[in-house]
């Protein structure tokens, strides 16, 4: 039996969870949250209930895993370092050179880096997270997973935009996705409940939460997805603002005196999707509390379901059918309402949603009815314990 | 029996076409090319295969009329001036406030001139080709028809982008569409074709020319249209990227030294889409012609046609089922390839083509298989004949 531990870091954080695998049980979970600044919190869930929280100055990512290693000691869920034999790193930009996990290398981690100009946010905050397991426990396998790898089976008619092709050639520019973990998760899942072999479904994935896509996965691999080169890109989101005519840059830089490209781009980032529709929230249910009095929070609640329905047709389109929809993630698993209204504009795919089936938060089920042709499912994600998975492989090759 | 004069004036050109209303037979058609450069050439089709040219210097568009008239008169296609009783004149850009054709008056031309800052290229000349009939004719009835306005009902749901809503309420930020004429007219062929009340259908319209857009027209109503605030939005276009990840934008500014975020949107508007991918022509015909020895042709033209497909499957979505499927404009009338591309990726609409049906140019007629539950049609466009029927209104109104 070994011990494995997945780990998503943030610049300021880092989000963890101990697997026991192969047999891929929680023994704990947590998040430092705040690392550098004062005040670092310090959280950790274990024993199926217990909870164990401190607020302490942490400086770096280092001391970080080191707090965490020790006190996962301290708690008696390890007897000894030695007992974790592997670490999972989620890692947002893969580009074009990972087209699956990685045993992490020197040369990775400069790769992970070098990628950082497709993910300024991320891809630094991986790798310092990366680092820092690397110093405290250098002999264990080691696994970078990348949020872009699963997309890259798309094929170019997919993956390229209609630009000068010099500006792929040259540059990269293509669209890369995201949320690639939880796409294949969800859509494995999807394929053991429709009882059939993977490689003969078409299935839709829906992953809705503060950041939402959607994936068309044909015979397992995705096919197509509604990220772009950015998250900018796709259905609307929390705060971003999904596909819009580029056009609207330049004329909203004028009319507004915005100065710079990149300061209408944070704008479309961070000031836009839900909360720059309905002004009072980015979070769906803030939405849904308001909807009934506030015609703004309607519309917002509206526009996300119409672009969530209208990329899940024109998957079908991609794929030409669908056999399963999915829907995981924060939205898609606990917002019940969502999923009907956007399951009851499609019954033209054949497509029903039941009401008592739907009524529910975040366990895996079918929620279409029982002659719906299209089966729908709601499927929690689980991108921790595919980390953990991808290094069990590596263990054992 | 009245005569009407259909217009597209553009910054160097008057496209014109000549009916007799209301039986809608058109005597006569031509353009004047290079109005205010040298060497205009002036050109006359009439009498079904006969021909006038004349290069000769036209200093601007009230000469070019004046001497359209005078030779219409001189070839005995008028016998006097006073015979033609409407004018209609195609305006790209109508906003938010013409939802309709409009009787020109003072302030419809200071309107539409104001309305220049969503169609630069467009309004400024539409206005010019106005004040030129106006000033010959000054008693006729005069009526602008707007690409936009068939559009014009598209709810707020579609036509909003998921940006902060106070761009939209200031500075009318939204999707406007094109080619509104054109949509309109095929949707309502189809309605006739399909032997149904328009009110009873739901038609989707692929207007694909050198620009292309795509409408779900349901009810006889546009719903939702691909182009949006401007023409560069939906679809893979001749030279049009159509839809990107914004975030593209300031990474290929700085990538490729492109100082000037206009610049950026000209190489998305002028070298972009068919000829920025295949790198050889924007004309679909070429790189057909290309496409069996140039990978980069036979690539732009899956692209193309993937992406019309896409668009058909989420307006299905967005009616939540369609009857017909429409192909009209350049592309959509003579290529029976990208027809049959299209919507053999379709059978899961229970859309069928009929290849000998469809091998066919420029003809009207339903081009699906008789077991094809969604019906697809060539109908060839005729903005011009809408236009005379929208001055024919007011003319009798």
């Amino acid at each position: 039996m070994s011990k494995t531990i997945a780990i998503n870091a943030g610049s300021s954080s880092l989000k963890w969870k101990l697997f026991t695998m192969p047999e891929e049980s929680v023994l704990a979970s947590g998040i430092v949250e705040r690392i550098g600044l004062n005040d670092s919190i310090f959280t950790i869930k274990y024993n199926d209930g217990e909870k164990f929280e401190q607020v302490v100055d942490i400086a770096d990512h280092e001391v970080a895993v080191e707090m965490l290693l020790e006190q996962l000691k301290e708690l008696n869920i390890l007897s000894d370092f030695n007992e974790i034999t592997g670490v999972g790193h989620r890692v947002v930009a893969g580009g074009e050179i990972f087209k699956d996990s990685a045993l992490v290398t020197d040369e990775v981690i400069n790769q992970i880096e070098e990628l950082s100009e497709f993910a300024p946010l991320h891809n630094p905050a991986n790798a310092t997270g990366i680092k820092a397991f690397r110093k405290i426990l250098p002999d264990i396998t080691s696994v970078a997973v990348f949020d872009t790898s699963f997309h890259q089976t798309m094929p170019k008619v997919n993956y390229l935009y209609s630009i000068p092709m010099e500006y792929y050639e040259k540059h990269n520019a293509r669209k890369y996705g995201a949320h690639g973990t939880s796409h294949k998760y969800v859509a494995e899942r999807a394929a053991e409940l429709l009882g059939k072999p993977i490689e003969d479904t078409k299935i839709i994935t829906c992953h809705l939460g503060n950041g939402a896509s959607i994936t068309a996965v044909d015979g397992g691999k995705s096919v197509d997805t509604s990220m772009g080169f950015t998250p900018l890109a796709g259905v609307t989101m929390g705060t971003r603002s999904g596909d819009i005519d580029p056009s609207l840059l330049p004329f909203l830089m004028e009319k507004e005196g915005i100065e710079s490209i990149n300061d209408m781009i944070y704008i479309l980032n961070n000031e836009s999707g839900l909360k720059g529709l309905s002004g009072i929230s980015s979070d769906m249910r803030d939405l849904e509390d308001a909807e009934a009095t506030n015609e703004r929070a309607e519309l917002a609640l509206r526009i996300f379901e119409d672009r969530v329905r209208k990329y899940i047709g024109s998957y079908a389109a991609t794929m030409n059918g669908v056999d399963a929809i999915v829907f995981t993630a924060g939205i898609g698993e606990n917002g019940s309402d969502t999923r009907k209204n956007v399951i009851d504009g499609l019954t033209f795919l054949g497509a029903e949603i039941d009401d008592e089936k739907n009524n529910v938060r975040g366990k895996e089920r079918e929620i279409s009815s029982d002659s719906s042709k299209v089966k729908v499912f709601l499927i929690p994600t689980d991108e921790e314990v595919m980390i953990a998975r991808d290094v069990e492989k590596f263990r054992n090759s």
